[in-house]
């Protein structure tokens, strides 16, 4: 085993909060394997990159010999929104969340070693809690200690109604620490509130309290928000590789040192080195490069990440592509067209030549040829536009 | 069928508040039977009038042909208070449960019709509700709204904890409502919320809400406190006759024509016409030894208040006891002794006189005679003491 200052700093690394470090550093010197929870939505996932810094956490913990504990919330998935209010949360069927596991499982192990990962049900405790059990949990917290939570204290200050059966879903959740003797628990740092009442349900129930550890939300390709599906500023780790290549490559300089904190799994070492050679006056693009196949290779094999950079250096014609192309911010409303960019970016001079360039096939959004002229860009994502041979616009659409 | 005005009459009588009159009419107008619903402690029951308050509403309406859902509450009983806080409150077990509801049953049929009583536990529905239920549940009602009950808003308004669970309870009592599919429930005032909270749960599974009647908390003894077994100002509904009725004889003339409305079964009619007589001059210890003898026969039959009155008649030496004596409030503070009592009330000039008196056997309490200088009385109770033939007062310890 590496020495305890390595592994806290592996650890440590990307984190914005652990408690309590002291604590960890006892369990870690136990020796034993650690029982490392994270629980995810039994929805349908389609992870982007964004989910993945919590993954990438938890193979942190396999790397150094801890046990992975993936839990699926099947039990509240199953109720839905019981209010009805929400209607993005329908119940699911135990057939739809067996289906949901399955989908996660190709995805993530993808990341996660299997043999060091076991997938968690928390219908398998919950059920058998049975109403009286809800009750004798419930009376574990206060109402008032509930309300200090961020968005319950101002729901409540706003006359927002709080159903009481969200009192119980962090008990819920911090009950499952309980069940499954956590030793750890990652989330993301919106999450905290959450994570300590599974401290507190632990230290009621007799158990040593679970070690929290929150990560950062990982911005998305804009930098700005965090990485969303809805926002599209998102990477999917089904996406095609080449398609994954072209969006990390669109990144900014900036942004990618936050990605490779959060989500290269190059030793801190490595990456300081990098930072040192682009200061001294290396091209970030190539290390951006870099970061481009590493992320590719690890959803869809290095062989695909050899062919994603082939193909996007053929297609920015290697060499061509200026190093520092024009940034430009564009407001895209709900929506707006290739001809609309081409013409408010001025890389042509009027709609007319828009429409003409498109039709001779001189226009490319990052790198591929446009047909349409009606092809249309939602707010939040960035694009690489090519006029021609040697015009070039990145395009931030918000 | 009485008229409708009768039986509106009937069931008005000595009701606080019934919500919503106009729904009672119309239920009663539909010429069914109505489920009238009372819920009660699961506790080791031990009756006194004040409890009787509420079955004798019941009897009315199964006087009215009505049926009566006479509800234990043994799922929350076999939880007890899960925060352990409350030591009174202690789980109970099935078998407990039982041996008090067979105590219960001993009790209440004294006053109602077993064949128109239905026995109810609440476990029947809560246990099947399972956890998944009981967070549907939480769901169908709010924090803010809990909170505008009375007791909670004061507790939450003095930083005095509130466990989460506290808010289950109402929500299980209305659902005890929709699973019975009660017409009307019959609570004490104190229970106006929860009786609401039925209402409500009913509205949402599509029921017609329940009508609730609620009676007023019988004042004890000293007519002012509540009565209590732990302010000893009750009647015991298993008291021995004779202690019943002296116990009768002692309340105030005032309390006298409350207790009337609320325990007599007499007609409203037969009440107004001993008022008059009363204003007109009867005197009303012997209306009062007709409602004395009422509830000593409604609980050992009419021989047993016969004998009852001629007991107490030759222990107050029939004919010498004053018809207006004094009434003396006396502070008993933890409690007080009858030598004290006796120079407190200047029924004795001394206390080496109240010893003395004692010894000869002069002294009396409710019609017994006082052996032991050392007899306690507690607080909240009222007694006639009298010394030697003459002399008597109506103690009030506060």
């Amino acid at each position: 085993m590496e020495s305890c200052d390595e592994v806290l700093e592996l650890i440590r690394r990307g984190a914005d909060e652990i408690l309590i470090e002291q604590e960890l550093l006892t369990k870690l010197k136990s020796g034993r394997p650690l029982r490392v929870k994270a629980g995810f939505d039994p929805t349908a996932p389609d992870l982007h990159l964004g989910h993945t810094v919590l993954i990438n956490k938890l193979k942190h913990f396999q790397d150094l010999g801890h046990q992975v504990l993936f839990l699926i919330g099947d039990f509240t998935g199953m109720i839905g929104d019981p209010t009805g209010k929400n209607a993005t949360r329908p119940p699911l069927t135990r057939e739809q969340i067996v289906e949901n596991a399955k989908t996660y499982q190709e995805q993530v192990f993808r990341i996660l070693d299997p043999e060091r990962t076991e997938i968690c049900f928390n219908s398998q405790w919950m059920d058998g809690l049975g109403a009286a059990g809800m009750i004798r949990l419930a009376a574990q917290h206060t109402v008032a200690r509930m309300l200090e939570r961020d968005d319950f204290s101002k729901r409540y200050a706003n006359n927002q109604p709080i159903a009481i059966h969200e009192f119980l879903y962090p008990l819920c959740q911090g009950y499952d620490s309980v069940a499954m003797r956590a030793d750890v628990e990652l989330g993301g740092t919106d999450q905290k509130f959450n994570l300590l009442v599974g401290r507190e349900l632990q230290k009621q129930a007799g158990q040593a309290p679970q070690v929290i550890l929150m990560m950062p939300l990982l911005e998305g390709l804009d930098g700005v928000n965090k990485m969303s599906k809805s926002l599209g500023n998102y990477i999917g780790i089904n996406e095609a590789p080449r398609e994954i290549f072209g969006k990390m490559m669109s990144v900014s300089d900036e942004l990618m040192w936050r990605y490779f904190d959060l989500l290269s799994f190059r030793p801190n070492a490595e990456i300081a080195a990098l930072r040192q050679a682009v200061s001294e006056g290396r091209n970030p693009r190539g290390v951006k490069v870099e970061l481009a196949q590493e992320i590719v290779a690890r959803f869809h094999g290095a062989a695909a990440a050899r062919d994603a950079l082939a193909d996007f250096e053929a297609r920015f014609q290697h060499g061509a592509i200026p190093d520092d192309i024009e940034e430009i911010k564009l407001s895209a409303g709900s929506g707006i067209s290739i001809v609309q960019i081409l013409k408010q970016t001025a890389l042509t001079s009027s709609t007319s030549e828009a429409i003409r360039m498109i039709g001779q096939g001189g226009v490319r959004v990052d790198g591929e040829k446009v047909s349409d002229k009606n092809l249309q860009f939602a707010p939040g994502c960035t694009i690489v536009v090519q006029v021609g041979k040697r015009k070039f616009a990145r395009v931030s659409l918000a």
